[in-house]
C-alpha cells in the first residue's frame, strides 16, 4: 500500500474553508486506489503571525522537508503586509525546496462560460520559472523620502535556473501530441536578461528536434492569448511573465476561480507544493461559500505528481461532471451550494 | 494660419507604405481647418543602417529637436538586431526628448469584431511610463559562455519619473466623466520598485480627491481586462506593465491591428512622437496591402496634441465611418482594398 505524509497548510481566509474539501476528495479517491495519506496540519498563517510573531516556526522548513508533499490553501491577510505573509512563508518554501517549476493548466470545462466569443478550443499548460528572475531580494532605495528618491530592483537569471525550467517545459512539450513550445520573452525591451533567456531557449531547442518552438514578446503574447488561444500547447516564461500568463490563461477559459497550481521540484530532493491559484478572499471568508474546486483540482495534481496519474484523472473527471450541474455549485458559479456541499458532491461523483 | 514642421520617419517595411496615407489624411483635414504642415522626410531605418552603418546620423536628434512633432511609421527588420534598430533609434528618441508618456486608446468600433462574448462596453486609456523602469541599459553578464553564466538586469524607478507619469494619468482621469484611475502593480512579488510605485500612487492620489483610485497586481489585472474591461477608465503602469497592457487592451477590443500611440513630452520642451502600435510586418511588406488606420489614427492624436482637438476628432469619425464598410477595408479586415485605397477612402469620408 502506497503511503504518503503530507504537510497541510490551510493558511488564511478561505484557505481554511476549502482545505477540508480538498482532503475529503483526495482521501476518497485514495481509498479506492489503495493509497494512504497522513495529513499533518500546520497553523502557518497570518493568524499565527499575530499570535506568535512569525508566519511559521524558525525551523519550520526542516520539520517538513522529509514530507512527500505540501498541500497549501491560501496565504495572506489585509492586516499583514505582503512582504511578511508571502516572503516569510510562500516564497521561502518555493525557493528552499527548489520548487522551480510552477505548473498551471489552462483548459475549458463544459458548464463553465468562456468569456471569448465562439468558445475556441483551449487546452495548454503554463510552465513558470518559480525561483529566480524578477522576484529578487536584491535592490533597495537611494535618498529615501526626498525628491531624489529612487528604487532599484535587480533581476537575476542564471544559466542553471533558466536551463532547468526550459528542460522541464521541453520534456512536457515532447510528451504531448502537438509537441509545441512557446517561449515568452521581451528581448527587444529588457536588453540584458531576456536576450539571455532567448539564447538558452535556442540552445535547449536543439536537444528537442521534434518539438516545434516559437517565441513572442510578452506584450503581443498576451494579445494572442485572447485572439488565438487554440494555438498554444506548452507556454514557458520567467517568474514574472509566467505569473502574468498563468492568471490571464485561466481568465480566458473562465476558470480563474477554480484553477490549481503545482510548485514542483522535479528532482524530488524536496517536497513539492500544491495550491489553488485563488487567494484568501477576505471578502467572502467565514461564510462557508468559497469554491473548493481549485483546492480539489490541486489535490489531483498532487496525486499525479506522486505517481498516481489515474487517481488524479478520476478527480478531474468528477470535477468535470459536477461543473455541468449548476445546482451543485457555489454562488460564484451561480449556484447556492456551500463549500462543503460542493466538496461532497465531487466526492460523490468520483 | 497655424503652421507646423513635422519630422517624418517612415522607417521600415510597411512603415513606408502606411506613412503616405497618414500624411494624406492629415493634410486633407488640415486644409479644412486652415492648418499648414511641412513634412521633413528622414530616411532613418534599417535600410539606412545597412547602407550608411547607423540607424540615424550622429547629430540626428539635434536636427529635429526644434520640430513640432515626429510622425513615425515602424522601425525594425529581421536583418538588424533589436538592440540596434530599437535602442539606436526608437528608444533614444523617447528618452532624449523626454517623451515620458506613452498614451494608447482602447475602444470598440462598430464593424470591428470584438473577441469577447457579449461585446461589453469598452472605452479607456492606457498611460504607460515611457522612459525608465524595467527598460534600462544597466546590467550585464557574469561568467559568459560557462555553466555559471548569469544575466543581471536592473530596474530603476525614480520619484521624479514615477510622479510625472502619475500626474499625467491623474490629470487625464480628472478630465474624464468617470474620474477613475487604475494602477498596475506587483508589489507582492517585485519587492523594491513596486511598493515604491504604490507609495507614489497613494501620495499623488491625495492631490486628486475627486478621482477614484484602485490598484491591481499585473497578473490579475490582465485577467480583469478579459473579464471586466468595462470597469476601466484610465490605467497607468510602468514601462513594462504599460507595454503589456497596451497590447492586451487593443486585443480585447479587436483593434490591435489599427491601434495608434502617442509618445508625449507634456512640457513641450521637445517634440512628441506619434506612431502606430503595429510593427514593420516583414510578412506583408511590399505588397501594398498594409492597413494604414493605425498611422492615420496616430495622425489624429498628433493634431490633438498640437491643440487641434476638433481636427483630430474629424479624422476619428472618418475612421469610424469607413470601418463599417467592409468593401473599403484591407485584407486583414476581410476586404480587398489596397493601403492607398483605404487611405483615400478615409480622406474622402472626412
Ligand atoms: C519595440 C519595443 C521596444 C516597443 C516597446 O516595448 O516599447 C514596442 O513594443 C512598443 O510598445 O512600442
Ligand atoms: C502572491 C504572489 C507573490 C504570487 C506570485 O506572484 O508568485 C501569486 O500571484 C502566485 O502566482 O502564486
Amino acid at each position: 500500500m502506497a503511503k504518503y505524509r503530507i504537510a497541510v497548510i490551510p493558511g488564511d481566509g478561505i484557505g481554511k474553508e476549502v482545505m477540508p474539501e480538498g482532503i475529503r476528495v483526495v482521501d476518497a479517491v485514495a481509498a479506492r486506489f489503495g493509497i494512504e495519506f497522513t495529513w499533518d496540519h500546520l497553523d502557518w498563517s497570518c493568524d499565527r503571525y499575530h499570535s506568535a510573531g512569525s508566519m511559521m516556526p524558525k525551523d519550520g522548513l526542516d520539520g517538513i522537508k522529509g514530507h512527500d508533499a505540501i498541500y497549501l490553501g491560501a496565504v495572506g491577510w489585509p492586516t499583514v503586509p505582503d512582504h511578511v505573509s508571502l516572503w516569510e512563508l510562500l516564497i521561502p518554501i518555493r525557493r528552499n525546496f527548489q520548487q522551480y517549476v510552477n505548473l498551471r493548466p489552462v483548459r475549458l470545462f463544459e458548464g463553465v462560460p468562456c468569456p471569448l466569443a465562439g468558445r475556441p478550443d483551449i487546452d495548454f499548460w503554463i510552465v513558470r520559472e518559480n525561483n529566480e528572475g524578477e522576484y529578487s531580494e536584491i535592490g533597495g532605495r537611494l535618498y529615501p523620502g526626498t525628491d531624489n528618491e529612487m528604487a532599484i530592483q535587480e533581476n537575476v537569471f542564471t544559466r542553471r535556473g533558466v536551463d532547468r525550467i526550459l528542460r522541464y517545459a521541453y520534456d512536457l512539450a515532447q510528451s504531448r501530441p502537438k509537441k509545441h513550445l512557446t517561449s515568452a520573452t521581451k528581448s527587444n525591451g529588457i536588453i540584458h536578461t531576456m536576450p539571455f533567456w532567448d539564447e538558452r531557449v535556442k540552445a535547449m531547442s536543439e536537444a528537442y528536434p521534434e518539438v516545434r518552438t516559437d517565441q513572442y514578446h510578452i506584450d503581443i503574447l498576451t494579445a494572442h492569448f485572447v485572439r488565438n488561444p487554440s494555438r498554444f500547447d506548452v507556454v514557458v516564461g520567467s517568474n514574472l511573465f509566467g505569473d502574468i500568463l498563468s492568471d490571464l490563461g485561466p481568465a480566458v477559459t473562465g476558470t480563474i476561480g477554480i484553477a490549481p497550481s503545482a510548485n514542483i521540484n522535479p528532482e524530488r530532493d524536496f517536497p513539492s507544493m500544491f495550491e489553488p491559484v485563488h487567494g484568501s478572499a477576505p471578502d467572502i471568508a467565514g461564510k462557508g461559500i468559497a469554491n473548493p474546486i481549485g483546492q480539489i483540482w490541486s489535490g489531483a495534481m498532487m496525486l499525479d505528481h506522486l505517481g498516481h496519474k489515474d487517481a488524479g484523472q478520476v478527480i478531474v473527471r468528477a470535477i468535470e461532471k459536477v461543473l455541468t450541474q449548476p445546482e451543485l455549485l457555489t454562488p460564484d458559479m451561480g449556484g447556492n451550494a456551500t463549500t462543503e456541499q460542493l466538496g461532497k458532491a465531487i466526492a460523490d461523483a468520483l
